[in-house]
C-alpha cells in the first residue's frame, strides 16, 4: 500500500521491500519494481535508503528501527512506536544517534474527520475541550482473522493507541493520570488470548476529562469492520461524528457501509495512509520536521502502558510524562 | 401530564393536584377538575386517595413519600428515589409499615427503544452483556433554565439514575463497584454550581462492564435537547441505539429533530411517561405488583452516591448492595 | 391484531370473526373468544355488529362492505377503499343508503412521523407546501412471499395509496393530473407478474406537485422490509424523514432495523394501527365522525387509477374529483 | 481553486488568470503568480498555452471555449458544456477542426460516492440497474447569494447536469424520453425569476427509469448548502447514499454538516474538483484521452433542454442522441 501510494508521487523512488516471508517481498517487489529481501540487515546494507518505513507487527518494531536509524535513514515507524518502554528507549536512542528524523506513524492525522475535530480545537472554535468519549471498536474479524498475532496485541494497543494520540492531539493538554477496566474470557474461548473490551478514563492537568472504549467483540454482522464514534464537547461548541458511516449504504449479500474514503480515484490511491506517506516524503524532501514524532509515539506508548496496568491492578495509574508538541 | 395520561383512562380518577405554588395546582385543577392542594398532608386529610405520584424535586420526595405512605396510598415516586441513603431508608420503612405498593418512576422502561435492548438480553438474543456504553446529555438548556434546582442536582443525579438502571436491568448482573471522573467549572461560570460532565465505569460481579457518560454542557444549537446514545455489546449479538435521532429532522427557525414519542395521537397522549403511570394504575387495578419498585429505586440510589464518592475521592468505590428481582 | 388492539379497550367489545379459511377463523376466535365465520353473510345474520372492520385483500372490498352496510354496521375498510371507480361507487352507495359512517384504514394517519409532517404544514409551520418527495419501497419479501396476490396488486396499489393520501392530506391541495413511469420485468421473472418500480408526479391546482416512488424490488439484506423516505418542503421551513430507522440497529443473524413504534408495551399493544381502531371505536361510541373518510377513500382509488392508466399510455392523466375535506 | 489544486503537481505550471473584473484577476495572480487578463483573447495570443479551463457562467461557455480551441489548447469545460444547441455545436465544431482534446467537468465523477455507485454498476455488483431517484438541491443560499445571475440559470442547469450526467453513468443506457414538472414563484418573489422545484423522469430504451428532483428553496437552517440523496436499485443489489451527511456534526453557532472532503490535508488541496483537475492534466501528459467528453457534454445540455421543454409544454419530450461511449 505504501509502495502504491508513491507509485508516480514526485521526487521519491521505491527501492526495496523486505518481508520474513520470501513470497510476500517477491510479490511486492514484482509488483512496483523492487528489489526483495528477507533480511532487513542485509537490505540495509546492499541498498542506499533515505528512509525506511517500519511496517512490522507492533511488538517486533524495535530492531528494524533501531538497524534501519543506524544506517542513517529518516523512520516512519507504524503505530503504536512500541509495545515496552524499553523498546521506546532504544529506537529514541537510535534516532537521536543518528540525527536522522522519525515519524511515528499515527495514520489518522490524516483522517478528514479527525482533522476537522483537531482543527476544530486548535482554532478556537470549540473553546477549551470539557471532555471527549471516542469509541474504536472492531468486528471479530480482526482479532480471528485478519491479525495473526492478536493474541499478542489487544484493543488497547491496536485500537487505543488511536484514540490515545486522538484524545491528546484534539485536547492538548496534559494526560496526568489513567483510570481503566474491561474484561476477556470471550476472545479467549475463540483462542485468542486477550482483553475483549476496554475502557479508559484519562485524566488531564487541568482537571477534563477523556473517555475511550474499545472492544474487539462486535459481530460479523456489523455494515463495518470497524466502529468508530467520536464525540468531543467544548465551551464553545461541540462536534460528534461517526467516522465508519459516511452515508454509503449498500444491501448486497450483506449490509455494507463501504465508507467514503481510501481506494483509488482514476487510477491514483487516495486516503489517510496515502496521505501520510506522502507527507513523510514531501516534507523530508523539503527539509521539514515531519510528524507526529517520537515524542509523542513515546506518550501514547506510556499512556497505554498505564491502561494495562490499570487493568492489571484495579487502580488509578498516574502519568508523568509531558506532552509532546 | 400525569393527569392528562390518566384522563378518559378507564376505571381511574384523578382527584387532586398539589403544589407548594398555588398558582400552578390551580391551573392544574382547573384544566383536569381537580382538588387544589399546596399542602400535601392537607390532600391527604382531606381526599381519600388510593395512589399518590409524588413529583417534587429529586432531592425532596422523603416528606411526600413518607406521608402518603402512611396514609395508606400506593406510590408511584420519580426517579430517584431519593438522592441519600438516609430518605431511601425512610421511604422504604414508611412503604414496609403501611404495606402499600411502591413504584420508582424509571420512565425508560417504557420507552420502546431501551425496552428493545432490555428484551434483546432478557430473551438470550443479545447472549451475555459483555459491556455498555450509555451517552445521555442535556444542552445548557436543562441546568440553566429547565430545571431551577440545578444546582442542587448534577448530570449524575438527574440523568445518570436513568442510565444505571438501565444497565443494571439490561445486564442483569450485580455492580459490585464504580469508578467515576469529571469536571465541574463551565456550569459554574454560568451560575449553577454542578458537575459539568460525568464518567462512570461500573464493574459487575462476573468482571463485565458498563460505561456511563453524562454532561449539561451540549451546545443549545444542539438539535436536541436530549443526546441518548446506546450500545450494548452480548456474545451473540450487539445493538447500537440513538434514542434521540428517530429520523425527523425540521429545518425551520433552526434544525431540530422533533422525536417520534410522546405528544398527542388523535386526542390521546402516548409516549414512556404516559404508558408508566397507565401500567401503574392498570396493575393496582388487577392487583398485579408494580415495578420497578423500592428495591431497584434504592440500588440506583446508591449506585449514584457511589458515583458522587468516586468523584470526590479519585479512588473505586465498591457496592454492597443485591440487585433487585 | 385489531382483535388484540382492542381487547381491553373500554367500551367495546369484538364479537366475531370471518375469514374464508375455517381455521385461521377459528384460530383468531379462540384467542381472543370469538364467534368464528367463514361466510361473512352467515355473520352479519347471526351476530348484532356495531361495526365491521374489512380487511380482505385490496380488490376485495366491495362485497363485504356493502353487505355489511346494508345490515346497518358502521364500517372500517383497510386501504386501499377499491381498486375499481365500480367498486368505490358500489361501497359509496352503501354506506350512504344506509346511512352508517365509514373509514378508510390509511393507518399512516396515526404514524407519528406523518402526523408530524402533517401537523407543521396545517399549523402553518412549514408555509405554503412547495413540493413533496415520498419514497415507500418494500423488499422482494413482501410480493414473493408476505402477500399470495402480490400479482393483483402492485407497488401502486399496496405502496403508493399511502403516499397518495399523505401527499394530499399533508398539501391540502387538489390534485389535478398524474404523470407516471415505471418498469416491470424482474418480479415476473420470479413468477409476480406486476410492476417492479412505479414513479408518480402529482400536480395540484396551484402548479406545485409531488414526486412518489413505490418498488417492490429492494434486496432482502436491507436492515428493514420496509424503506420510507419523505421530504416536504414548504416556503417557511422543509422536514426531511425517514421512517424506517429510528435509530435501533441491531446486529445479529443479520444487520437490521428493529423499529421504535409497535410491539406491545408492558402487555398493552401500540402502534399506528392500533391507535387507528382505537380512534374508529372511541369516535363511535362518542358520536362524532370517523375518519379518513369515503370521499378521501375514493379520491386515492382514483389518483392510483390514473398511475396505472398513465404508465399504460405514457401521457399525462387529469383528475377530476375534488379533495376530500 | 483549480490554480491551488495544480500548485505543486508535478509537470505542469499554471500561468495565466482571466477575470472580466480586473481585481479579481489580479487577487489570483498574485497569489499564485500568474499573469492576469480580463480579456481571454489577450491572454491567449500574449500566453503560451497547452491546454485552457473554461470557468466562466453555465451560460457564457461558449466564446472562450471556441477561441482557446481556436488557439490549439485543450480544453477543460465547467458544466454543463453550454446552454443552448447551438453552443454545443459551436465548440463541437471548434473543437473537431483544431483536434485538440475537451473534458467537461462533471466533478461528480471524482466524488468518492458516485464512483462507487458507478463502480458497483459497472462491476455487475448493482445487477442490472432498474431505478434511480437522485435528489440534488441547495438552500436558498446559492440562488440568492452565492451566484449572482441565478435568474439566468435554474435548478435544472445548476444542479440536474450534475445529476443527468451520473444517471447516465450508472445506468449505462440509453436516454429515451424525459418528462419535467416544477413549480416557480418563491424564487421570483425573492427577486430571482426562476424555477423553485424541477423533477424529471428519464426513460431508458430498455423501459427503465431515472426520477431527478432539483429544488433551490431548502431552509438557510438546514445542515448543508447541499442536500444529495442517491438510490440505486438493481436486480443483484441496490445502493442508498447521502452524499452529505458524511457523519461531522458540528455544533456551533448553527448546527452544521462540515462534510469530509475537501479542504487542506496538511497543506496539500484534496477533494473531487481538485482531483478533476489534477486528472485532465495527468491524462493530457501521458497523451491519454481525456473525459467525460464533449459527446457527454452535448448529451447532458440534450437532456437538460429537453426538461426544460417538458416543463413549458408540460408533455414528454423524446431525446434522440445516442449516448457517449
Amino acid at each position: 500500500m505504501y509502495a502504491q501510494s508513491l507509485d508516480g508521487f514526485p521526487d521519491v523512488r521505491v527501492r526495496a521491500v523486505c518481508d520474513l516471508n520470501h513470497q510476500a517481498a517477491q510479490k511486492v517487489a514484482d509488483e512496483f519494481g523492487l528489489a526483495p529481501f528477507t533480511d532487513h540487515r542485509t537490505m540495509l546494507e546492499q541498498t542506499e535508503l533515505d528512509a525506511v518505513i517500519v511496517a512490522t507487527p507492533d511488538f517486533a518494531h524495535r530492531e528494524a528501527a533501531v538497524d534501519a536509524a543506524a544506517s542513517g535513514a529518516h523512520l516512519l515507524i507504524e503505530k503504536p512506536l512500541a509495545t515496552t518502554a524499553e523498546d521506546c528507549a532504544a529506537i529514541s536512542d537510535a534516532v537521536q544517534r543518528a540525527g536522522v528524523q522519525c515519524m511515528v506513524g499515527f495514520e489518522n492525522r490524516w483522517n478528514p474527520a479527525i482533522r476537522r475535530i483537531h482543527d476544530l480545537s486548535a482554532s478556537g472554535e470549540l473553546g477549551d475541550v470539557l471532555t471527549q468519549n471516542i469509541l474504536l471498536s472492531n468486528t471479530y474479524y480482526v482479532p480471528t482473522t485478519m491479525i495473526p498475532w492478536a493474541a499478542k496485541s489487544s484493543p488497547a494497543w491496536f485500537l487505543m493507541s488511536h484514540t490515545v494520540d486522538a484524545a491528546v492531539w484534539v485536547a492538548d493538554k496534559r494526560v496526568t493520570s489513567v483510570f481503566a477496566s474491561g474484561s476477556r474470557g470471550r476472545l479467549a474461548e475463540l483462542g485468542v488470548d486477550t482483553w475483549d473490551v476496554v475502557h479508559a478514563l484519562l485524566a488531564f492537568d487541568d482537571g477534563t476529562t477523556a473517555n475511550l472504549t474499545s472492544t474487539w467483540v462486535l459481530p460479523d454482522s456489523s455494515p463495518s469492520v470497524v466502529d468508530f464514534q467520536y464525540k468531543a464537547v467544548g465551551t464553545k461548541s461541540a462536534v460528534d461524528v461517526d467516522l465508519q458511516d459516511h452515508g454509503i449504504r449498500h444491501a448486497g449479500e450483506a449490509y455494507k457501509w463501504p465508507g467514503l474514503l481510501g481506494g483509488e480515484i482514476d487510477g491514483r490511491l487516495q486516503g489517510p495512509p496515502t496521505w501520510m506517506v506522502q507527507s513523510f516524503v514531501s516534507r523530508l524532501n523539503a527539509g521539514e520536521p515531519v510528524g507526529p514524532g517520537l515524542d509523542q509515539g513515546v506518550l501514547v506508548t506510556d499512556i497505554v502502558l498505564a491502561v494495562l496496568e490499570s487493568l492489571r491492578t484495579g487502580e488509578v495509574t498516574p502519568i508523568n510524562r509531558r506532552p509532546a508538541g
